[in-house]
């Protein structure tokens, strides 16, 4: 019976567009894993750097040093922050750091190469605010304070550096990981208000806030009611922030190459209410309903805190810009790592893993 | 300063190829979203349907309908099993009914162009286990069995049939999730055991059996240590088997689309062990230690229970044959309609979403 | 070898007394356990009633029907609440209904032999507001609207009224719970605030308010520094609060007649930080430290929400006056009932249990 | 109105006895609290000591030492185990070392004043196991490996075990927890069976072993339905099990001194199942229903597995004799210290509480 099978189409949308292929033997197949090591490698050496810090007075000393570094040893072009500008220009012989305009940092992109960054995950977070369109390649440098998102310990600063500016001999290029971010926007009555944009790396959470109760808050995906939130909030997360406060609310740890976003409610009234995980395709619109009993609260990455009224509503979907980071070693190995360093991960006396 | 930023090439491999691309303006940006909407059309109209039903005699009545629909009004030509078709020989009118050899069912994918199953989804885990390979569309009805997997009901098997053969008017084909599978191979010593690769649709799983205690499984991916698990056991899952076994393990539930797997553990010893998900191009590896204290068993699918010696132990990967499934509205409209009714998600007395 | 052994004393030390007894033949045992059925006899025929109901119009019609039975066919004084009076003042036939002075609740108990509560938990909840020192028996009706601990429902009042009055048939009695209740107080610099006590009968709760961040809360038992919280906050709860607030958070649900306080950690930062159950005997202090990044709130039983600055705390022992509830049937029969009525507990489809 | 309240009794009942009780002023009343700190004091000084330690030739050393403190320096008899004074009886001048029948342990209570642990958790769990009645007062010494119940450390012996004898200068006595265990028998058929009564430490598990799937266990209280489990099993816990396989399967930590039982469901299948504390009165048996798919296992603080079959069941009860374990410091200090070192309970890296 040597019959030929219906042969066949698929056809896939991924709403921006919409591919029709043939199906080889009728063979319904993955090619390949969707996911995958990224690398990068410079065509031309990068010439410009913008270096970052926690604000105020501390790791000057550090700052000065890789200051240093990257213009006499490295010929760049060092970029940082207006304020600390202000204290590099009362350093002698630093007349060499240049930096911007902090009310118009939409072309930082186009200057800015590649950004180092000294401190915890905080700066991370702060370089993903200041690029609100494409974000430079982060590498980010801890001193002690752990954090999920540094991989590279300050030690090893000048190797590190150089390794990316250079590529790596064996490899002519560093791994990377494309962090997806969540592009977050305010509605009110259904209409967008204006400035109300967000890029988020870590989690937006609607949460009761001061508020001793919380009222159903309404979500939709793709504009159909999926589920109504009653308990403290409900974190959307990227698999970046899964590690964050989603962990804490009993969500999963996810890798930050899996293409997805967390719904994690935060202690729900009904016992059943499981955290779920959403393709990074998901439209989801969190709102609270006219009829609500009480206002509630939003919060992007922690930061810029603000009440959402009756009617109100947040649309959060995937960034077109993801935030690039330069991993030690490779994203798993990265990754393991900071599990274990940071959280503890099944760690038990007698166990070391790794 | 319009000074041109350094250009740069994003290199992605995964395992299979290794892709250099040139970056847009030294922007890295994602294109679309990882995750789309899959449609099934037909080139040419499907000639043979295989009907499988639960084992015994159970739902015979409506598997003599279906089988009559098929076969008079549109035309098709019916598989069974063996030994339903035992049953139907006796009975007077089904002599169009055909079967195959259940020893040899490695070419049964190339002659049926899609599968329709009555009953829940154990008859869908049952299709997985037929097609080793490639495995065609499936479709599945239940019957008031409630099932994570069974989204059209029986009532309407006229109406869905016709549109998964001829297209649905609008649409001209049916909305189809391919769905992972995990390819298992038990290795001994680390040589691969002939015979024990399987291919799972839920999950793998390794506990402790009727052991009082489980020596320490180590957990490798792509041959790196990444963690010991001690407890009940381990469970690496697919996002279809995310919502059976996991989720009672405390496991997040993943929409079928997100590519990746999850990582669970069962009554782990250490209060830090959260259960972990990772991207769909892992390569697992559990290990009994050399020096364990007790055996282990493996199952997959909840089947095929089998002990794990010292030495021994399972490799698991992204199987490259999904199964597809019909979806009765679109892939996550189906999804949260299951939750809903398979396990009271976020279910209220006073609260019907959806 | 018949010596007789060491003779031994066992000093059991509460905080208030001091018992020395002598172990008979050295044995360590325990007599009985150490938890117990309790049962309300009245000596005589109890006659006044307190008729409490939710606020507003609500429920008057049922109001006036318990009303009028207990004036009328149980010869009771009926009292209601100053603005249930006047409602009830404007009504014909109700001039029997006597009222009280809101400001002066203190020697409410002294007036009333027990309480019946129209509507859901909440009235409960305000009964124990009411009700400072000793609180007389509560039975409780609920009227559709479903409550933990309403367990009586209002088409059997005239019957269950007579049981508690007259005492049933069978038993001269009827069981009771004792609900324990926590006496809380805030403490501003080590010092008592006038007019800052409260009984609560589910729990109270230091979270992080509108604060984007936590700072730790120190925790004290008898003093002791036990631990530091980090995350949204922490809730005490006393059992029948474990079912309320608590739940959500993830604590066990614990049965009413256990003597202990639970102490939930909301959201907690530190993946290993589980629920603890502690005894009846502890004596908790949650302090906000003088160094901490922001203040923080309290609440009691979900009301009374204030700030707590840096400085504060909360002292948190049992209370001397618990809050007894009129049991349906006994007290396992009505908690495993609550369970499954009010948080579909353990339901699956198929499984109708009790 | 200063009318007398209708005056009431209080009947407490706890299946032993009935007490009649008149209530005060009517003002139902905790007069303290329930769980106390208990200390021993001995009326004449004990004369007779039983050694334990790690089986085989583990820890000899230490045994030799202690056991030369206790006979030489405290003239006191000091037995061992039967297989443990095989090896003193080889060694010079240890022929003090006296031991007893293992066949016949039924008077060993009689003639033990205290017992002495070296090792870790397991040791006391072989105590436990050894005395079937009546536990003595045992204080355990751990050596390195951690234990819960092993407070003490071996470096501070001689002082220790002094106190333990001579009491401690301040308080003329030690601190002791009366650990709760449970009473377990299995009926089969509604018989008991001869010879399967166990008194357990720390949990009673009945879970589905070696076999796919549970088979639903039947719970009752009182002989009351309360629910049916499916999933991997269930466990009830003492308090002092709480910390063990309970926490791992979810359950909250309990402290020694809450008079209750943990019923901690393993992976259930129905996501709202929590974990559940029931009072120390409660009577629970586990049933295997008549009509279960297969059969199950049961074990007692991780030892005797043994398959229930269908109609088998195991009744659990609190049992009269606890084991009386001396405390380092007192109850409540011991047990937090040791949750942080057992099982780093909420340990952040930059935080170290107590």
């Amino acid at each position: 019976q040597s019959r030929k099978k219906a042969e066949m189409f698929l056809v896939r949308t991924d709403g921006f567009s919409c591919v029709r292929e043939k199906v080889t033997e009728s063979s319904l197949a993955f090619t390949h894993p969707s996911i995958q090591q990224q690398m990068l490698m410079w065509k031309s050496t990068p010439k410009t750097v913008l270096l970052l810090k926690k604000p105020g007075k501390h790791l000057m000393e550090e700052a000065k040093e890789v200051a240093s570094f990257l213009y006499y040893q490295e010929k760049m072009n060092v970029f940082v922050e207006p304020d600390v500008h202000d204290i590099f220009a009362r350093i002698t012989g630093f007349g060499f750091v240049q930096t911007f305009y902090i009310q118009d940092t939409c072309d930082l992109h186009e200057k800015v190469d590649f950004v180092a960054c000294l401190g915890g995950d905080g700066v991370i977070l702060h370089a993903s605010n200041l690029f609100r369109g494409a974000v430079p390649p982060v590498v980010s440098f801890n001193l002690g304070s752990l954090g999920f998102l540094t991989s590279h310990s300050f030690e090893d600063y000048k190797q590190d550096l150089r390794q990316i500016i250079h590529g790596n001999n064996k490899r002519d290029g560093v791994y990377i990981t494309l962090r997806m971010r969540l592009r977050c926007e305010i509605f009110r009555k259904g209409k967008a208000m204006p400035g109300k944009v967000f890029d988020i790396l870590n989690e937006v959470v609607v949460d009761r806030g001061s508020n001793p109760y919380l009222s159903k808050i309404e979500c939709y995906e793709h504009d159909r009611l999926i589920t109504k939130v009653q308990g403290d909030g409900v974190i959307i997360a990227t698999p970046t922030g899964s590690t964050a406060y989603s962990t804490a609310a009993g969500g999963s740890m996810v890798h930050p190459n899996v293409p997805c976003m967390l719904f994690t409610p935060i202690c729900p009234h009904s016992l059943s209410f499981r955290p779920v995980i959403l393709p990074d395709s998901a439209q989801l619109e969190l709102k609270i309903p006219e009829d609500a009993r009480s206002n509630a609260w939003v919060s992007f990455d922690g930061k810029k805190r603000q009440q959402l009224s009756r009617g109100d509503s947040v649309r959060i979907s995937m960034s077109q810009h993801p935030l690039p980071t330069v991993n030690k070693f490779d994203q798993t190995g990265d990754w393991f790592h900071s599990l274990i360093r940071c959280l503890n991960w099944n760690e038990r006396l007698d166990q070391k893993a790794l």
